[in-house]
């Protein structure tokens, strides 16, 4: 791209091309080196860039924000899906709102006793984008029981009633599109949504950066559901590298969770990762406390 | 300081501050705004300084790379210091090279029984300007059972032969002074410093962007040890996040440790993290059986 036409956080310096990820109120910066901009647009609902970077690989990025990269994407992915898909007994509709990228859904469709999977993800040139650009989307995309809805998630959820079996929530940061995904209302409409033993995963944001948004997820869950517990991974291109998920289930408890049903192929996840996600640090554990 | 006077790392950008992390095999830069620079210094071995940021508080710089944070040094003081001790049964004699903020000997002091605890920092200007500067270390070095020898950690450990009961490796990159603690040579000296069932602690880097680097930490003991178990945890302001360290033991299995003699005040470890650490991702498994 020309200097005159830069997108949200691209910088030229010296003839490098460089993508600033800006962590305003932590007054920090980080900084990638741009091998190749393979890809970049403007969308209805924002900015999505692919680049190649030497630290990760691919990455796609939203409104400058990286998402999920080619290295590290699958310790996401693995994360936000199996320990739903482990915990039900038998998941026959499985969703998730968010993840035009198709990576939790090709976990999903790990499961050969699933039968349906839909992708609600509102902005198609994101689905467009990673099926051209990454390897894991464009394999997704060929299974069967993969639908992508575009639609807007908040909306798409109020027409599903006590259906899903396990919905993820692959929401990106509480701001922009996602935004009314962190809203009261939103957490009321999955737990309708969900079947008489169904099961949600919420990606739930850095417990150390952000600890008051983990904390009102964990809390808003905690009025609704029977049993929300809280889990987390590390994922080195995610500031801090700690992230959490927290999983609000109205009947099996992620901790008696199968792990037998593990299906081949996984690169982080394994029987072992799946108890020991749950074993918090002190400073979280005392933070959701109270 | 001056313009014409910026230690390594640190930028001037239209009248703030800034320090620079600079990864240059990953083409990475991770910057963090100076809020203010309470000291630096050039001593006989490095550049020292401490810096406020809004990201992590205090932070100790030695030449340019962030060693220290007030706001998460507790977790990686916690988390090399806590497994050798809960593993051996009866630490009398405690010694760790590098680290000279004292915090990994403040953690060891939480133990009664333990009857000594040497801290060997090559470079006493560390020492001498972490007591000042930062909580831990001062109080830590109040202990009447810590005795710090401002010695290469290289040349020490070959004086003290089957002695030490639990060693900490606190070692910084391997380049600069530190280049040394990762020789052939370092780790057949620490087997030899150890006591008849004695047990070993290494920093072993970043499992995500030197994998290799790890490898080699384990293979090395494993040559030398019949007990070697790498264990993770997540430290945020380590590049990447998440991070290793690597036990090796003559004669106890660190997943035996007793954890209920962990000592209270701890704000990352618990009894279950004492366990849960060392259930590795499959991509480090995986690296670590070849």
């Amino acid at each position: 791209m020309a200097d005159d036409d830069l997108l949200l956080g691209y910088e030229k310096d010296e003839n490098e091309l460089w993508l600033w990820d800006d962590l305003p109120e932590l007054h920090m910066e980080v900084g990638y080196r741009i091998n190749r901009l393979l890809h970049f647009e403007r969308s209805a609902y924002q900015e999505i860039s692919v680049a190649e970077t030497s630290a990760f690989g691919r990455m796609l990025v939203l409104d400058g924000v990286p998402q999920i990269t080619e290295k590290d994407g699958y310790i996401y992915n693995e994360m936000i899906s199996h320990i739903g898909l482990l915990t039900h007994p038998n998941p026959q509709y499985v969703a998730m709102i968010g993840g035009g990228d198709c990576g939790p859904a090709r976990e999903a469709a790990r499961y050969p006793d699933i039968k349906r999977i839909d992708v609600v993800e509102i902005d198609p040139r994101v689905t467009d984008v990673c099926q051209r650009l990454f390897n894991r989307s464009r394999a997704a995309a060929l299974d069967p029981r993969i639908t992508i809805f575009h639609e807007d998630g908040a909306r798409w959820i109020q027409k599903q009633r006590e259906r899903i079996d396990v919905l993820l929530i692959d929401r990106s940061d509480p701001f922009g599109p996602a935004a009314v995904l962190y809203s009261r209302a939103f957490y009321q409409h999955v737990y309708s949504s969900l079947s008489y033993d169904g099961i949600a995963v919420f990606q739930s944001g850095s417990p150390f950066f952000d600890m008051k948004g983990l904390k009102t997820t964990y809390h808003r869950l905690q009025s609704l559901f029977p049993i929300v517990r809280t889990y987390v991974t590390s994922i080195p291109s995610f500031p801090g590298g700690i992230w959490s998920f927290t999983v609000a289930s109205k009947r099996h408890d992620p901790l008696a969770a199968n792990t037998d049903k593990l299906p081949a192929g996984t690169r982080y996840m394994n029987k072992a990762i799946a108890r020991s996600a749950f074993a918090l640090p002190e400073y979280i554990q005392d933070a959701l406390r109270t």
